[in-house]
């Protein structure tokens, strides 16, 4: 972090000025925990909204995508234990009942609110529930309200994922705030969770398209428990523009600062995700360079980080550098045996494609028994490059997952 | 299985005409069980290879390839415990070792050797107890040694995988015998495993390797049970002619019966290596059809088979098929949310992409709780089809992997 990007507090979303939030429990969720939030700005600001490349969105995905588009908003409602997905025609009239109602409620055209959900699939909403929740949470507006609506977007979630950041533009200052939700089901291409933004920032809509793109890019894009990319994933972006800067265009000299406070943002959100994942005992980042190109270290981060094999070997705290090359070996990018170099932490395992014999064994043994360690692919034949964030594979997961 | 084709009871490798084997421990599994086998034919014959896709394949896989490619041999030497990969140049000296010693002891071409080695990647293999192993090997050969061979091949299988059939070519018969080893790391593209078929069938050439390929096609490339694809997979299909029948072409009536009788007999080891899977409990069979085309009617099988929150909810007897519907709509594959069908053993779950509200739950329950069913999904678009054999995901399998 540099000196002008500092945390807040207890940040949230609700840390930007003229940013109201709520979070209720309306009954969506069997055990009475809070189901239901809603974000809320004073006045109507630029959206962007980026949404999951599943080709069967959730009903919430396909009416905020279309209201995205319009690249204004002034709020979000979020239910969580009901994503509203494969729900037919009945859930995209429930989700435009909920844009509807929020509307008329804090009076504003429904193309300015937005809807997300999560949870299971395939279950109609129990939607004399979620209209009480809807009239509750607008009651309960409030600057305070951040803390209570990370906590209502939350499913198998173990913590709520939140926090605000200040940046300094010289004389003024300006604010970001996020809460995200992650769990189960997370992996690439905007990978299933749900992730809200705030800032009272004015910023122009090519310069908030772009650093929103970019941050999603570094951030959620980089990380993977499971694999599975779901039908709900959402990412809002609501800039109200109360902070009066100068507006930030791409080429003002503070877009990059933004665009840092951003990338820090959801990277920090994103690293919560992974470390809350559903049942994980342990967290690896994967770094991939000497690659023929940027495309070929992501399809080897990837395939590693996607292996059972490899999963599994980590939960057992086993350096087993033979399922990693195994998996390099079937992630389709281009390598040469002979070449590969793996380091754990910095200790070098395998040394141009075997292993190395003079590591003794025991230190790789007690990298692998950290919480979170690092390993450093280096395929050795160009310069390509890429990172990600992942976890093992435990049998909570797999107890976790056998129901639901 | 047609009249011409009959089963051999206790059939294996050694069920052709010409064909010896044994199968020896020799120390390098820890336990004392058999981890070396030998298979030989009396003269050399026609030889097809199939390779793993893996781009860092091991050094056995390596030195076959070679020698597949001159199209003739007469025997192969394979040790479990072990998978002589990652392991540099000493790893194919060790290979090239045990080709020669093989070789001098049957007396025949080094080239007319194959070598396959499965277990542990990453080690240097003990050659001093494979030295011995395979003198003793080959002091053992039998015509009643395919039993022991099936077994000196395994690794965390929990049984023998081997049969034998009878072809039945008017007055003439010809036999196909075949022993396989699989578990862990099975997946596509000749994924994860070990087959050896022999026939003492006269088979041109062409039409030998036209048959391994539809063969292994519809058979060893139709299963899934991790999605990892090793560094080792091998099928080999020594063809020794010693059936004397004039020689099968592509042109041959009795062309069409061979191929069934190998396409029958890979896909038995292929369906015996899925039931024996690490740690499973379920054994579903997935056929999607009605795609836009074969290749996305594949990627949907796929997914929903790589799928871990699918395969786990498998395991808890879950019907959970809205995480069949999330994904197909990652897959890749083209598809229409309101055009998707879902069968479970026939019983529907999802019409046009949501719930079939008509279907009692029960009903899917019961299908959910057999040890084996078949999951039916129609896109609805076209006219692709793929079908795939895959397994769940178990407690037992993280347990199994975590060391190993």
């Amino acid at each position: 972090m540099t000196e002008d990007i500092t945390p807040v507090e207890e940040g949230s979303v609700t840390t930007p000025r003229g940013f109201q939030a709520a979070g209720v429990a309306c009954g969506i969720k069997a055990r009475g925990e809070k189901d239901l939030s809603l974000i809320c700005s004073e006045r109507a600001g630029r959206v962007v909204g980026l949404f999951t490349e599943n080709r069967l969105p959730a009903a919430p995905v396909l009416l905020s995508r279309g209201h995205a588009a319009r690249g204004v908003g002034r709020a979000v409602v979020i239910n969580s234990g009901n994503a509203n997905a494969c729900t037919g025609p009945a859930g995209m009239a429930n989700a435009t009942e909920m844009v509807n109602r929020v509307a008329s409620g804090i009076g504003c055209p429904p193309e300015e609110v937005f809807v997300c959900s999560t949870g299971r699939i395939g279950i109609p909403l129990p939607m004399a529930k979620v209209r009480r929740g809807i009239d509750e949470a607008i009651e309960q507006l409030s600057p305070q309200g951040g803390d209570d609506a990370a906590l209502g977007i939350l499913t198998t979630d173990t913590y709520p994922k939140k926090m605000g950041l200040r940046v300094s533009l010289g004389e003024q200052e300006l604010f970001l705030g996020g809460i995200a939700k992650g769990a189960g089901m997370i992996d690439p291409h905007l990978a299933t969770m749900l992730c809200v933004i705030t800032t009272d920032g004015d910023v122009s809509e090519e310069a908030l398209a772009a650093a929103a793109r970019r941050a999603v890019a570094d951030s959620f894009n980089r990380i993977s428990i499971d694999g599975d990319c779901s039908t709900n994933d959402t990412v809002l972006l609501f800039a109200n523009g109360l902070a009066r800067n100068p507006t930030l265009t791409l080429e003002s000299g503070d877009f990059r600062l933004f665009q840092s406070a951003l990338s820090l943002l959801m990277g920090r959100l994103a690293r919560m995700i992974v470390e809350d994942g559903e049942g994980i005992s342990k967290v690896v980042e994967i770094l991939v360079q000497g690659a023929a190109d940027d495309r070929d270290a992501e399809r080897v981060a990837r395939a590693v980080a996607h292996s059972l094999l490899v999963k599994c070997s980590w939960h057992g705290e086993d350096p087993n550098w033979g399922r990693l090359l195994a998996a390099i070996g079937y992630s389709g990018a281009a390598v040469d045996g002979e070449r590969v170099d793996i380091f754990y932490n910095g200790v070098q395992a395998v040394a141009g494609g075997a292993r190395r014999s003079r590591t003794p064994a025991g230190l790789l043994l007690e990298v692998v028994r950290l919480p979170q360690f690092t390993i450093l692919i280096d395929l050795g034949i160009g310069s390509g490059h890429f990172r990600l964030l992942t976890t093992d594979l435990t049998e909570r997961y797999v107890r976790i997952n056998k129901g639901e």
